[in-house]
């Protein structure tokens, strides 16, 4: 056996001898990568990969250095991943392989991870009561809701976006193959958005419904906007969250075929904007200002009582105001119906979701014309911890460990 | 209502005037395009494009006429995205778009669309049991088959790959838009393949399982093997079916979880190969010729008897080679089980499926190591129509219409 696998097997194992975080990069190429230890977690202000696999996960068991262990290997993986590396060189052919496999020629592709933690961490279980972040919450039922438990909530989550699909599922294959015995994969969620081809970064990218969406975003560049809007400040918070943020999580599905059959201009006044050109409805531009007092020749309102940016703009929700960052899924066809399982997996990122996506989603709900076409069929919110350190592991704040 | 949409409609429609044939592009790049008529159908020979959305659809009618507007209808489509232009323009606000938009600012990234016609359409609901292609027949059971009926067979098939997600989804979106009424959304596959970023077009992509997958592939630039294997001579077949070929789809899904588990040295002797190089095992290169008889210093041979390789090799089966064209997928988790719902779609072209993949896959459901880790949830079989023209939409041949 050995005789077989010898020449093939040193790439595999090369990275062993001298421990794994010391081992060099397998992977052929580099690609672009991304920050992964900062004063902030990636895949927040990080610009919008295309590509997306979301995971939740629940813990197994009940043992807090366990938990503490899991995360601190995760932090481990999650670096040498985001930096194009493989996850551990293997100890040979008697061993699994220290890695999956199926990014080693791939390039990192712009990788980043972010983990949350979700409510249910919370439940006494670990004994993490006292260091409950303070705008951590079940969301309320919302009206239309039409949540699927096994799509829903989660002890844990990670986020894994990249510009490669083959890359942001091999870094979620591998923190479940590293949790194995410590957590139980809840739900996995693939989606695409934003594309390399779309235009430059600077294009807004269209949702199914063919409409751009993220005009009207907070712009990640913008600290000011991202101080007041998403970044966790450690005063108002516990001191472990600080520069951390919230994550609500909303799988979308969109009633495609129905949307289909309505009319040009039902779907610009249930968006409130030109199909086309995204402009606000009697404006010539995608990104004129929307002025929501402005009378079309008839004295009615330009965008609607009920069109979906004038119920989730800021100035209708008290100034509310969340970091989206949402990606397209296409789950196949809904056996009971025969239509197309597919819409839009809604992620956004806030200070404290009770005043932000709370708010906003009350409106949306009963208020905008779009919800007609929408299910949310799952649901979670998450407490992102600030980003990590050489010596400071995800998890490290909220339970006081280091690698 | 036309105050606020008036300028934004006008892209929308402006291709409505002079008819849909005649209408100018709307898409704002056009990227690289693949040819849609020809002596064969785009999406087998051409160059493997990184995502693909997989349709099979059921005819609800029994109309053949019904059935002849439909194909001619989604050939006048299908051209017109191939090339980068949106399905028709729409008649103003007061109608649906004639196009769902979300790829209005993408170019054609390679789209190709492949139509194939299952054994189901022959069953005399549209008197087309004369035209039958003669190797077109249900699949027999394979030991070990796991099929989903809800994932498995079809009236018509639609592949749709392209180097964009969104432009994929964006064709099989209008397409069942456009089937309305005629046809049923049976299922839908979603798939992701060689990238980009691979390290240009000649790495051979990895599968899930981490090794690489297509090494020794039929070419289909070699003109020779694609008319000896691939491409229907019509003297032998259906005159119509000259130039076409057999589509085999089958669902495969990979037990990660339990693969992921086993050694290195058994991966790789259940493949044949080395994981990192892709080389076969005893050899150095990945492109070193397969030695199906060489032995080891012990009088072993190199390549295990129940090697994958070795069970689906031409030698192995009376010469028998089919040109493979799968897809990784990832579904997310089964809630039976909690492990992934992840693996490939296996697509595969041949002249005649009994001498070749029914040959092949009958071995490897035997004798294949991997068949172990495997369960084949979904599977078709279609026959392929040669290539469309300016007036041989789509079902022309079998059919005997035009547009």
């Amino acid at each position: 056996m050995l005789a077989g696998s010898g020449l093939a097997t040193a790439a595999l194992v090369a990275a062993a001898g001298s421990g794994i975080a010391g081992a060099d990069p397998v992977t052929s190429g580099t690609g672009a990568t991304e920050p992964f230890y900062g004063a902030h977690q990636g895949g927040i202000a990080t610009p919008e990969q295309a590509r997306m696999a979301f995971a939740a996960f629940d813990v197994t068991g009940t043992d807090r250095s366990g938990l503490a262990a899991l995360l601190a290997s995760w932090t481990v993986a999650a670096e040498r991943m985001t930096q194009g590396q493989i996850v551990a060189g293997g100890t040979g052919p008697f061993a699994p392989p220290g890695d999956t496999g199926e990014a080693l020629d791939l390039p990192a592709a712009r990788l980043t991870l972010t983990v949350g933690f979700g409510p249910s961490l919370f439940d006494g279980r670990f004994g993490l009561g006292a260091g409950r972040p303070k705008a951590l919450a079940d969301l309320p039922a919302f009206p239309g809701d039409a949540l699927d438990p096994a799509r829903s909530g989660g002890d844990l989550c990670v986020q894994a976006c990249a510009d490669d699909a083959q890359v942001a599922f091999h870094a979620i294959h591998n923190l479940a193959r590293l949790g194995l015995g410590a957590v139980a994969l809840r739900y996995l969620q693939f989606g695409f958005g934003r594309t390399a081809s779309a235009g430059g970064d600077s294009a807004t990218p269209r949702n199914l419904l063919g409409f751009k969406d993220g005009t009207d975003n907070l712009v990640p560049t913008d600290a000011g906007a991202m101080d007041r809007f998403v970044w966790v400040d450690g005063a108002d918070d516990q001191a472990w969250m600080h520069g951390g943020t919230y994550l609500v999580a909303r799988r979308i599905r969109v009633h495609l075929e129905a949307w289909d059959r309505s009319t040009l201009g039902d779907q610009e006044r249930t968006i409130g904007r030109a199909k086309a050109s995204g402009a606000p409805l009697g404006d010539v531009h995608e990104r004129d200002t929307v002025d929501l007092s402005a009378l079309d020749e008839f004295g009615n309102p330009r965008i609607p009582d009920s069109a979906h940016i004038r119920a989730a703009a800021p100035a209708t929700n008290h100034g509310a105001a969340i970091l989206r960052r949402g990606y397209s899924f296409v789950d196949g066809v809904d056996p009971t119906t025969g239509e197309l399982d597919a819409g839009l997996f809604f992620l956004c990122f806030q200070r404290d979701p009770s005043e932000q996506f709370v708010r906003i989603q009350s409106r949306l709900a009963t208020q905008d014309a779009l919800a007609t076409y929408l299910d949310h069929t799952g649901s979670g919110v998450f407490a992102c911890p600030p980003g990590p350190g050489l010596d400071r592991p995800w998890g490290h704040g909220l339970l006081g460990t280091s690698v």
